[in-house]
Order: structure tokens, then C-alpha cells, then sequence
């Protein structure tokens, strides 16, 4: 894992990462790392994972976001979703807190940036006017060992940086973003991700809860669910004071900040194989509602 | 993966497994690799599995008992499964048959320490009251970080071994061990674990079978499904002398003691999602009950 | 990842890829990882896929053949698909390409050596009469660790390359190879494998088509499903210069060359658990058919 020449010479290659659609049965992802290696034969890949829907960007972009922050800074993070390139969907190397995503520009990277201003953002123009059905083989891999090697970005790409969407910057996912209702007392927002114990995100972070409502009493409603507390952890919501029959361990409602900040509406301990989860006991789905009325003095 | 300074001090890095419910779409084990990676950068993390049914201890203790013991000694086995710290559910680092666990005190390890007894047990006390509802990312990466430096398991919690469990000892899951009978000749086991070919597993042990069976005929009963003969291999059952037209070589049910020396019911060459298993032809689920009799004289 | 001692002498250890139909639940795939990281403590274990379905060993074979060759040479690939040592199902190791493949004699390898001769091909003779059911573990890893360590294939077998199949030699699988008709204008060829994206790949290849069609017009027919058109990539069927809203981007159904130069009949951006893919829509499985007919002068 180390080119050791003498020990303070060392020099550890940053780790590559790998986000798709693949799902876990095709030969796409040995290939992808097949080439990688076939690259640099001394570098570290790790699967975030190859189970986002086909196409599912918002998905993607959750899964990224939450996964990314844990890696060291240098990591270079491919992001194979929705990935050919077309007049309406390039290729694009975003540098942003420290570590690297390559990914096509379908706002992708907007759940991100819309927090964290990138450092850096360039179209990849290494084409060569070479068409592709494989581009997170043909296209990223080759970006990503450049970048792993030390190389630039300047030497891939373009810089886009502080370009308007329509004039080849960053695009941007809709509806990722809450609404606050004029008066100030209702967040709606609107489920991004369902997790796989079913349990469902929603894109309300604790941060705008709180700046919104302001430790007033509240009530949250998704369909025909209401929650009138949010909880820490799972099991915060369980008596473990009482008696084991009558504290209803399994299958209880709760609404919790989850690890990554946002507003997830869980049953505890569910298995959406058995029991039943909180998407299909709620019937919630991705881009169903969620509100939280505050009360008004 | 070798930190050399001359050939005679390498010093090699421990693995570390990790065995969670955490299926393979969501971010929770890239994140888990990422905050390993970030504190050492030069560490193996293998996957044993994602795949556990949420929060099925049973599963996990059997897919763990089985993967561990092919790894090297000083291997650091994360297992994330039911793992968020309640008062009823603390977490444990366990040293067993030279390897580390890191779990749940939830009876998971069970299966193991009933068969081999436990060199340390210690309950994890480094939480610093913070709770936390991503324990394996917040908590277990951490010790098993300490661990593969070399760190001693006094540092990271205080020793329960030989503790009772209701005075904060090891828990047992319960329902694993076969039943004998009085007449020593009847075992009763169940199924605790079905594979990715619908074969079913139960927990009666070809030791077990021969120490009470000491040789004589037997039938073994599955619900409808009778078998007067344990196999040692698949394809033991299948006549290759005879035309394969005449063999019943696809669809043939059979009894076999599996590579983990546990009795397992199968149908040769099974695909659960075609021809059918031993799971659904046999209509045997998890905890449904086996029973072996032996001939009286 | 080195044994280093001086700069000149750094000897990297091959890469060992993994191919089966284990699943991502079971403790198989994690107990060959430990088995092969137990024999040799600093070598790079990748997964190309534990998604095959049971038993298919088209699949393994359409899977390896398009993973192995982005790998650097002197990789080992042990395919663990229908790996039972049976009379009829011998181990062996086959040096092709510059590749090393561990396999049963079933067929599996026949996809590749239809295309390419392979250099060696040995039958596994290292058995010493146990019989396993988990040879993957109990005979595929010995194999692998031997070859890994820069071992010969004569040590762990015997030659059987140019032998009849019914000589002990390489097994065929049998309708891999598309049909010319007589007066040279038809193909029939059948489906081989369906991706993750619901999309059917055909066993025509693009150097065949070209071969037999010569340029002349034709018409691709798959039950109902016709084409007349083969693209490079999947948007080139895609009219972006016409609005979004005419130009039916999404539900388009194609033919493409794919990544692997095979026919692969797709749905542009399908999510075959939404609105379905070219599998579902055209009601096309494996080993169903697909005709090419030229246009005749």
C-alpha cells in the first residue's frame, strides 16, 4: 500500500470510491476496478454502493453526501449514476472539502454544493471525441487515476466554476429543498430517501427545524402519521422502566434525527420483510409530503 | 500494507470484518470503511455481510461463527447488527479462539461461546454519554481502530467474564440448543438459517447426531419431508453410473451435514427463484422444527 | 501490497478476483476471503460478482468474460458457479490471455476459449480424495494461493489441454453460438444474459453481424419488438435537438452495441422496477430469440 523508499518518504495513494446503479450482479463494477488497477496497481477502492435505483439521482446524491464526509481528505469519490454523456448531460470533476467527485453533470453534486461551496469544478474534456456506453469505465477511471497520481484537474477539464446552469455550470436537483410558509410556522418538505429498513428521510434538517421553529411545540405530519416528538436515537422513544409486554418495543412510530441530520420517520426495529416498515405501514414513498406545523403564539 | 523499516520489523495490520443488517444501498457501510480508513490508513476491512435480515441475531451469529474462523488469528470482527446501547443492550468486546469481536450483548456472540469459551469479555465503556443512533460508526469503528493498533481491551471497557447475564454477563439467545429426550433416542432441533439456495439449516451438529445416534438407523422429519440418509457432499446422492435422464440428478431433495458440520435439508442444485428450494417445496421456515429419530432395539 | 526490500526488488503479489452464485447474504463469500488472506497475508481479493443466479453458468460466463480482461495480466479468477467435484464435474485451472481461471469443467470457460486459445489447461489433481461441499474453499483457494505465490499449474494438475470433451478435455457449453442460415441473410442468435437495467443481451456480435450483414439493410426482430437500427450508445437514439417533451426520451426502446460488442436490446434509462425495461416490456427471457434478416439484392 506504500511506496516506502526510506520511512519518511512514504507516500500513500488517496483511496478511490465508487458509487453506481450497477447493482451487485453484472460485471460493470470488476471491470471498472479491473481497470483501475490495471492503472495503478497500488491504490485502495472501496464500494460505497451499487444498489441506487437505475437513474435515481436524489438517491445517489444522499447516499454520497452522507458516505463521503467519513473518508479522509484527498479521497476521490466516482459517482456512476446516470452517467452517458450527452449535449445535456457532460462530465464533470468537482473539488469540495478536501476530497474529489467525478460524476456527469445532472445536479448530482447539488445536494452538496447547495451546503459546501466547491473549490473547484471542471467540465472533463478528455472525450476525444470517442463515444461511450461505458463511461464510468472509459471516461472516470482515467479521471480518477490522474487525480490519484497527484495530477491536476486543469489538465481534464475546463473550469465551469461560478457559471449559471444554463450556461454550463452546476446543475441543480429540484425539490430538494423544504418550504417555509410565509408566516413562519410550517416547514413542508418532502421524502428524499427510503432507507433499507424502510424507514423514511425527509429533507428537513435539524439545523432549519430549529432556526424555524424556535423550540415552539410542534406537530409533523406525513399522511396519516403524526409526531409530536423528535428523538436522538431509536430506542430513546422505548420505557425501558416498564415491563417488556407493555412498553410496545416492536412496532413503535417514531420520528428521530437520524446520523446525518435530517428529519426520519422510523418504526423500531423494523424489518419491511416481516412486520412491515414505515414506508409501507405509513404508505409513504419517495417525494411524498411532510409537514411540521409549529404552534402560534 | 506493510509498515517497513527492514525486513525483520514488518509488522502487518490486523483485518477487520464487518457483518451488519445494513443491506447494500445505503451509505451506512461506506461510511463505516471511511471513518476506519481516516484512522488508519493502511488497514484491510473485508466484508463478511451485508445481507443479515434486520436485526436477525440468529443469522448473524451463524454467518459469523462460520466466516471467522477462516481468517487469520488477530482478526477484528465488527458485527452491527441490533447494536444501538440501551440499558438492556450494552456493547461488548469479546477475545475468543484468538480473534476480536465487537458487538451487541444481545446473545449474538452466544453461539460461539457456547462452544468455546471466551479468554476476555469486556463491556464497552467509552461512550462518554453520548448517544448515538449510528453505534457502529460512532462506537465500533473506534475500539476496533484501538484494537488494530494494538490497544488492550482493559482500556476500552471493564471485563464481565464470568458475569451471570442478568448481572451484566454475556446474554444467551435462546432456542438454539437441539432438545434430547429422556429415552435418548429423539433429537428435536430447528431450522436456524436459510441460505441463498433455499437449503435450511438446523442447529443439530453431526457431533451431536453421532453422540446420541451412536450408529443406528434413523429418520429424519421436516414437516412432510422424510430422509433416511445424511450425505457428506451434494452430488453424493445422485447416481453418476446411472443415464442422466433416469438420475433425478435436478429436483432431488436431500440431507446433507454442511461445511459448517451443522444438518442442513436441500434440494440438489436448487434456484429458490425458478425450480423452487428445500425452503418453499419442503414449507420450512426459520425456527420450524426438525426432528431426528433414532431405532429403538 | 509490496514485499519491499530495496527499490528494484518490490514484487507485487497478483490480484485474486471472485466470481460465484453466493449471494450477498451467506458466509461463503467471507470465509474464502479469510481462507485466501489466512495463506497469504498482503494480496488484493476483488468481488466481481456474487450475484449470478444459482447454477447459471451462462451468466458466470458472460460475466467473467467481460470483467477478467480490465484486470492486469497474471490475475487469478476463481469462478466458484456449480463447483461440486462430481465424475462429470472435474476442477480445473486454465492459463488464457495471461489470465488464470479456477473453474469446474462445465462449460463456463467455453465463452472465452471460443475466442481465445488458451495457453494451458490443467485438470486439479490436489483433491487427495476428500470430498467438500465448499470446494471453492477446500480446493479453488489452495489453487489460487499456489498460483498467487508464483507456483506452476503442473504441480497442482495435469494437462488436458486438446483433449476431446469426451476425453477428459474443456467442456462446451452448448448454444452459445448464433446460426447463419444457408443463403447467408439471417442470424439467429438467442439471449445470453439480462442486466441489472432489465436490458437483453443477445450472443451476436457486433464483427459478426458485420461479417454476415455486409452493410446491407436489416431488421431485427425479438418476439414483437423489431429494429432497424443498431447504435454505439444508448443516447445516440436520443433526438436532443428536439424539445424534451417530443423527443421520448425516456420509455425509447433500442438496439446498441454494447461495452462487451455484443447485441443488447434496451429501454433508454429503464428502471425495471418502475417503468419496466426492454426484459418485461418486449416479454423477452434467457435463451429466447432473436433474428437478424437482411435485406437480399
Amino acid at each position: 500500500m506504500l511506496l516506502c523508499v526510506t520511512k519518511q518518504q512514504q507516500f500513500y495513494m488517496p483511496i478511490i470510491t465508487i458509487t453506481t446503479d450497477f447493482g451487485e450482479k453484472d460485471f460493470f463494477t470488476g471491470a471498472v476496478k479491473g481497470a483501475i488497477y490495471a492503472e495503478i496497481e497500488d491504490i485502495k477502492i472501496v464500494d460505497i454502493s451499487h444498489g441506487i435505483s437505475p437513474f435515481h439521482i436524489t438517491e445517489a446524491a444522499y447516499v454520497i453526501e452522507n458516505a463521503y464526509k467519513r473518508f479522509p481528505k484527498n479521497t476521490i469519490h466516482i459517482i456512476g449514476v446516470d452517467a452517458e454523456l450527452t449535449p445535456e448531460n457532460k462530465h464533470i470533476a468537482v473539488l469540495l472539502d478536501g476530497h474529489y467527485f467525478i460524476c456527469a453533470n445532472n445536479g448530482i453534486i447539488s445536494m452538496l454544493t447547495n451546503k459546501i461551496n466547491p473549490e473547484r469544478v471542471v467540465e472533463i474534456t478528455i472525450h476525444n471525441h470517442i463515444s461511450s456506453n461505458f463511461p464510468v469505465l472509459d471516461v472516470f477511471v482515467k479521471v480518477a487515476c490522474h487525480l490519484a497520481r497527484g495530477g491536476k484537474l486543469d489538465v481534464i477539464g475546463k473550469s465551469i466554476l461560478g457559471f449559471l446552469p444554463e450556461k454550463g455550470g452546476l446543475k441543480q436537483l429540484t425539490g430538494l429543498n423544504p418550504v417555509i410558509n410565509p408566516a413562519g410556522n410550517q416547514l413542508k418538505g418532502t421524502i428524499i430517501y427510503i432507507d433499507n429498513y424502510g424507514n423514511v428521510v425527509c429533507n428537513i434538517t435539524k439545523k432549519l427545524f430549529e432556526d424555524v421553529g424556535k423550540g415552539r411545540p410542534f406537530i409533523i405530519r406525513a399522511r396519516t402519521a403524526t409526531f409530536k416528538e423528535v428523538f436522538s436515537t431509536y430506542s430513546e422513544a422505548i420505557h425501558f422502566d416498564k415491563d417488556k409486554n407493555v412498553r410496545e418495543e416492536d412496532g413503535k412510530k417514531i420520528a428521530i434525527w437520524n446520523s446525518s441530520g435530517y428529519l426520519e420517520l422510523a418504526i423500531y426495529k423494523s424489518n419491511p420483510s416481516t412486520v412491515g416498515s414505515a414506508s409501507t405501514l405509513f404508505g409513504l414513498g419517495y417525494r411524498d409530503m411532510v409537514t411540521i406545523q409549529f404552534e402560534t403564539k
